[in-house]
């Protein structure tokens, strides 16, 4: 079968390899659609980052490169071995890519993300969704129903990266967010928040970005840190005049980190959900003044459920956030040249790695 | 009457000035102690800070310079007049020394330390606790119970300034915490903590302050970041090798905030309770992979009456902290002096207004 294949940075490959074997406990798949994440362009651009160097192999999977690429992944179940439960040849499901340590707990009330070592399928080994077929361990395959089409499902994966750093902010219901960036996690988490009834303001410098935001209809009030006042902007749409009760940062921005510290009301929290290249200025004085509460936020830990739901009820519509669909063959020339020099106008380019549905 | 005032920067005078009047609903004291802290210091060398100027008066009291100092105080009723109930000439009280907005709600569950323009008595206008006579708002007057001595009592403020801390921090029993700096606020923080059943660790490169540290017995690791692996130290010292579940940034010092973050917890929580004088670093990739806590604490709300409590069941002793006693007339050579250029040594100094006791 056809892969994308990570060798070191700027050295993608699509690679004919073997099929992946179904061992015990585990579901094959044939993967339908795997969406392009800045993950992956991070890992071309200045990696290796997740993946592993011939140097230091994947501790948990103990692979080394090559490793097929690929985590936001929607595909049709192709093989159910004895023993495994709940899942049925013909069924549609997502993966959740987690690769964690043995003997890690990861039921309810468990922090599998943030267990030491762990990585994600598609980056740091076991396979990935840029490939015709994957292998997965059952416990990380969920069923998807019939109203939820395969491309959008795709983005069940980044949508849960969204519904866990809302569940990290506390907020709720009459809130106001401020987002600050509207790319794909900034109006993914917007999606989450409008439909938990927070009233989303979004901060974007771009214009197209900006544009965008206003198709998906997640935002109450669209702002522009060139031209906006941002901070008194917020105050005025506050339900009493003292700022946000959350906000987010979805940039890796020092400016729009700043604009949050003085946007946030006291004792609001900001959820800091981009990946920074950069260590960040934090002005401690106001941090104390107002009582604030910064917190990190990495990937999700038993959201998928709550994220299917969520698109299954019609409450978050994933469609307008698809902007691009292409072949494998053209990963790298309609993918991510496209997400790294024209990332204003594509917010999510879905692949298949079969071809079927293109 | 002989009260201590602020100027201006460099400029502390100790003036007679007019008794203040007892006003309804306030009550009149005679101050017994006070207490010398961090931010007269910060007055005196960076200010005006809190205080007014003639540019600025307080924007609550309309006061500006010159204003008496002292925000850390305990005395004698004096004076009750009629409609003031709960208290009698003779009571042994603390001040909570706040200013708040009017109209500002002050019961159990308010927040009227983030209240905007809120300031504090002995800085801000509204008399102080380095002069002989105070009158106060009787909302802001607690009663002591005798088994609390006087000059004790003047340590209930910074004290309560730790409680609140601890409480922002959600440490509960059998926690182990990391506080940074063994100066006042992280000693009295030790206090608390301790009391809650907390196990403290104490990092402070000074020998001194170790020592005395040591003598408090609020400790139950006395680490020096000078010859120690603080993070290796403290996670062995967990009881699960992962680290402290919260740290107390008590020193100011971007090195001691860079510790917590690897020593704290994944999902731990970080209190900053020291007033930066400048912008800190944060490492946001390492707040997020950790989904770590950066909490901001100010001052103290509601909490009064718990730390009276504590200290009147003898689960926190403060005597070892008082290092020194003096008259007004030394207010500045034995008091400030000794705080700025030998603090390693000092740890709280109590001012007698009157002279009474020393």
């Amino acid at each position: 079968m056809r892969a994308a294949r990570f060798y070191d940075r700027g050295d993608i490959r699509i690679d004919e390899i073997d099929e992946p074997v179904v061992r015990a406990g585990q579901v094959g798949i044939d993967v339908a659609w795997n969406g392009i994440c800045g993950t992956d362009l991070h890992e071309f651009l200045d990696g290796p980052i997740f993946c592993p160097s011939h140097e230091h192999p994947n501790v948990i999977t103990g692979e080394f490169p090559p490793v097929t690429l690929g985590h936001e992944m929607s595909g049709i179940v192709n093989f159910v071995p004895n023993g495994v439960e709940g899942l049925k040849v013909g069924d549609h499901v997502v993966v959740e890519p987690y690769i964690v340590p043995a003997g890690e707990p990861t039921g309810e009330g468990s922090h599998y993300n943030l267990s030491e070592g762990s990585n994600f399928i598609g980056l740091g080994g076991n396979g990935g969704g840029l490939a015709e077929k994957i292998a997965v361990d059952a416990r990380w395959v969920h069923k998807i129903p019939d109203s939820i089409p395969l491309d959008q499902a795709a983005l069940i994966e980044p949508l849960s990266v969204a519904y866990h750093a809302y569940e990290v902010s506390e907020a709720v219901e009459g809130d106001t967010a401020l987002i600050i960036g509207a790319g794909p996690i900034g109006l993914l988490t917007a999606a989450v928040l409008k439909a938990k009834g927070i009233k989303v303001i979004i901060s974007e410098s771009s214009e197209m970005r900006r544009q965008k935001a206003k198709e998906t209809g997640v935002a109450e009030l669209l702002l522009n840190p060139m031209e906006d006042d941002i901070v008194s902007k917020v105050r005025e749409f506050s339900s009493d005049g003292k700022g946000a009760a959350v906000g987010f940062e979805c940039s890796s921005n020092q400016f729009g980190f700043n604009t949050l510290v003085d946007a946030v009301r006291p004792a609001g929290t900001i959820v800091v959900v981009a990946i920074w290249g950069k260590l960040a200025q934090v002005d401690f004085v106001k941090l104390t003044i107002k009582e604030l509460k910064i917190k990190g936020t990495i990937a999700y830990c038993n959201t998928h459920p709550k994220t299917i739901e969520l698109v299954a009820s019609g409450k978050i519509n994933l469609e307008p956030l698809i902007t691009g669909k292409i072949g494998l063959d053209n990963l790298l020339d309609e993918g991510f040249d496209t997400l790294i020099n024209h990332n204003e106008t594509a917010v999510k380019i879905l692949v298949s790695p079969t071809g079927i549905g293109l």
